[in-house]
């Protein structure tokens, strides 16, 4: 037996107990006749004591060890003189009888600490060594932790965790098919899953009419911080439920989560907006709730006063940023320059100052006087001590603007607190987006979400308006979930498929069997799938994903520590089946 | 909402409730006035009851449904006259007062009952309807029951659940890898995991010292009934423990599945048999020890007297099979048919009556006379009554043959009983197997496994004779889990690479991030990853595992339901950079 305790565990009560811990060398300090080592763990820090009095060779072998190398140790648990309060184990301390080197470690490319000397790239090159800093060993620890409870959850309220496959079908359309070519089909392909919608909708014809899975995903596209080309899905399906039902039963799975793992109590349900007016408030279909400087809509104020730029707009929209009139000119042309980066695309900033004082500064004082400016305010709810900030132009391009400057504000101002959590249902998303080059419609969520009943008249006539049973729960900015209740109906299924331009035959060749098991009785259902790499970082107040995934891919899509993507032998490429042209430059 | 209730809830209690039910129509009965129909979910099933005095239309309607049509339904809970103890709701009926039609089906192309007349092929194109009967509904529940209790046992160890990537790096040993080429680095390719082997070998060396996984894997060879291209693994790693903790781990889970599915209880310890002494006795690295029939020795008894297959034969092997010396001669040719198919291989089979009266039949008669065959005898334990089987040829063939004869004879004998469970850890494998074609050697379990400290001289000398630190868990012949303690010392695994052939370079470019990892203080470590998709068919009482997998792939590595594989595009293809040559015929 390599150890009796581990180096998180031994408290007052083990006093005078002989133990055997293993562990790695934190760091040791050598005072004269005593030398004291760090032990590590995942579970904590134990700190050994080698008295060069007691026994001269083996505190000579402890002043040899060095960073990261791995030692048994066999001692008594003795009382410490001098106590450390910062950590479970920080009464005791091993006096030290006997040390085994298991392993020795070269000095590693960079310290294993919280606060680590090593950039990016070096760690995901030697991953191993980043993952034994504990900022990451308390990410995938809270990640297993949460994967353990969601799945209790279901458990608890019948659902069935059910594996669908991996090797499925590709389909030319939505974001980009990973695939893999078969050998025993030669020069046929397998697609790796975007999700497991099909097969989910599947199993509620089945009758399975609960489903979980927590599972991967991939897509092969050109990656953000926030995207890997494989990802983690939770995955959920019931069939026989309304669109309230759904909300209510994963409402009640986020809510539990919180409780576990963050102790933090909801007691009313989740606020619901509507698509249209999550835009109109907030620019964004998945507001940060946490603080309000909401959108508002001046043009009936703003407009035929003169100022050209606000009257050739579609709209002129400002937030009200509370106590921020006193920004200096220069924090104001950095605002500015901000909302004019290619990234957000503004064409220029006008801002209002209501000072304390309640006279105005604005950047278009020649055109409004303190008369119109009031209105303006008053419009706004500013306070004395606030600063409006404006932009105008294409409304959608406004709004949208206008919700990341807001979130800048935000953040400035304090009001993002990763501790704070805001979660808010955002429904009756449009069924389809036109792609306005090319005048096709696409699917908003996917082709299998059905639309409202109600607005089921419109799409032949006016597809745009056609609002779907679609639903997305943001919780602080970020989307954590989205789903929609599901067409279980051939005829209107053939109808979207048409919509999204695809000929009888494509739809046929790509979805016949989910058609076809349309016609074998199936059932009214719907679901939602939602983020666990996002969920994992947003319940550990992050907002990098990666550090929540134990191998992650860089934003080359590349896994720098094993080497992946690689060349093939020419053997290999032979026996699948395929040729590697050359490349042109 | 749809339903207030399942079809598998209603009881007594309930009698007077007004309740709403969906369902499918399962089958209904027209007794003139009286239209009762079952209803039925994954719950159950309960009756409904239409009367024709009470309200003609709806009867009407009721009349007109078919099978498998979704339907909802409003009424009364009623306590049937007619009582089926059969079914959990079979105290009652539901009188029905309003019937909705969901969705209809056409006529299913085989009936959704258990036992179904649709053929294998039919039964897999149309999965979504086979995925409704209640043996496959059963089977998935009880997946679905064992992922969690595995999950529970895990979580109540402090193991921690962490997920390895799906696309990492192709190796060109070993069994055959998917490859995923990549458009992000063209011409490049990712390939899938066939287990997550080193990267839990990672997680170790950065100090996750209990990881566990469940987890797709995947194989690109040729198909057999208990094989799948995709797989799920149960993957487990340790770090600072020895082969005996490993195995007392697991030992531990196991028992715990037992105990929560099956309700049954292990007192001792399963037996623990090395790998030479389970070839020697049973012919098997799996043996099923339901039952006896051992494998015993007749070489010295049986050669030297003139009989020249035997003389000439390296081996002379023999089973004891109960009570079957009343076996007809036609019975012992199909007995020696059988053992000559190209499957088994054996070049014939010798008989051994030991007769009620204590007499002897034998078809080697006229080599051997009753004062010979006694021995026979007492060396098999036979009793009066008993027949031994007896082959011949190469030891190692011998035994291989005889393995499968003593499963044959132990199913006819009843002796292999799908309710029992009998668990036995094979220890002590081989490190290396030699392939005597090319003369090199492979690893046994894989490279990653650590040879016996005791046998560690012999890895350089004599190769063939080094046993590994490995193990296998089998039960009931079932091969369902294997494992090792790992090599964590750099130089033992660069030994390892070029006993394996490879070379430097090879070993460096294909497994240089696990040996750089080695060099950072590596703890001892081992693991084990069982099969879930054996162990769900194990524990189902089933052999096939296809029944336990909701979409499975057919031999050929199909799925016929979604036609995948299948052809890509020439726009596809070339986005991804590779080329398909003309097939040659």
């Amino acid at each position: 037996m390599y150890r009796t305790h581990n180096n998180g565990e031994l408290r007052i009560k083990n006093i005078d107990q002989k133990v055997k811990l293993c562990g790695w060398i934190q760091k040791s300090r050598d005072l004269g006749g005593m030398t004291f080592i760090d032990l590590r763990d995942r579970y904590g820090i134990t700190q050994l004591a080698f008295n060069e009095e007691l026994n001269k060779s083996l505190s000579e072998k402890a002043r040899n060890l060095n960073r990261e190398w791995v030692v048994e140790i066999e001692g008594i648990v003795r009382e410490r003189s001098n106590k450390n309060h910062k950590i479970n184990t920080g009464e005791i301390e091993i006096e030290a009888e006997k040390l085994t080197i298991l392993n020795k470690s070269k000095t590693p490319p960079f310290t294993i600490e919280d606060e680590t000397d090593g950039g990016e790239e070096l760690r995901m090159k030697y991953r191993f060594l980043d993952l034994r800093r504990r900022p990451l060993q308390k990410n995938l620890a809270l990640r297993s932790e949460m994967s353990i409870e969601i799945r209790n959850f279901f458990h608890q309220n019948s659902f069935l965790e059910i594996e669908t496959p991996y090797l499925i079908k590709s389909t030319p359309e939505g974001a980009r098919d990973f695939v893999v070519p078969s050998r025993m089909n030669k020069q046929q392909f397998y697609a790796l899953p975007q999700s497991p919608q099909t097969f989910k909708q599947l199993l509620m014809v089945s009758g399975y009419d609960r489903y979980f899975q927590i599972v991967k995903c991939f897509r092969d596209e050109d990656l953000r911080s926030d995207r890997q080309p494989e990802f983690t899905q939770i995955d959920c399906e019931m069939a026989f439920v309304n669109q309230q039902e759904v909300l209510e039963t994963f409402e009640g799975l986020i809510k539990f989560l919180f409780k576990k793992i963050l102790n933090i109590e909801f007691q009313d349900p989740f606020p619901i907006i509507s698509y249209d007016e999550a835009i109109e408030k907030y620019g964004s279909d998945k507001p940060d709730i946490r603080f309000e400087m909401e959108l508002t809509y001046l043009d009936d104020l703003a407009k035929g006063k003169g100022f050209k730029v606000f009257d050739e707009s579609e709209s002129v929209v400002a937030i009200n940023v509370p106590g921020c009139a006193e920004y200096s000119r220069k924090k104001l042309d950095e605002l500015s320059d901000w909302v004019k980066r290619p990234q957000i695309g503004a064409k220029g900033l006008v801002y209002l100052k209501y000072n304390l004082d309640q006279t105005f500064k604005s950047s278009v004082d020649k055109f409004y006087d303190s008369s119109s400016l009031i209105k303006w305010v008053n419009k706004c709810n500013s306070k004395p001590g606030d600063l409006i900030l404006i932009l105008s132009g294409k409304k959608s391009s406004v709004q949208t603007q206008l919700n990341e400057l807001r979130l800048l504000m935000g953040s400035r101002l304090g009001l993002r607190d990763s501790k704070i959590f805001k979660p808010i249902w955002v429904v009756d998303f449009p069924l389809l987006e036109k792609d306005e080059t090319t005048n096709s419609f696409h699917a908003m969520h996917h082709p299998f979400t059905s639309p409202k009943k109600s607005d089921l008249e419109m799409l032949e006539t006016n597809p745009e308006k056609v609002r779907a049973n679609a639903y997305d729960l943001a919780i602080n900015g970020v989307e954590v979930g989205g789903g929609s209740i599901r067409i279980h109906d051939r005829n209107i299924q053939e109808k979207m498929f048409e919509i999204l331009g695809f000929s009888k035959k494509e739809a046929e060749a790509q979805f016949g069997f989910l058609m076809s098991a349309f016609e074998y009785g199936a059932p009214p259902h719907g679901g939602i799938a939602f983020g666990f790499d996002r969920l994992c970082a947003l319940f550990g107040g992050k907002d990098n994903i990666r550090d929540f995934i134990a191998f992650p891919k860089n934003n080359s899509g590349r896994d720098t520590m094993i080497d992946a993507p690689s060349h093939l032998d020419k053997q290999q490429t032979e026996e699948l089946g395929i040729e590697l042209p050359k490349l042109k430059d």
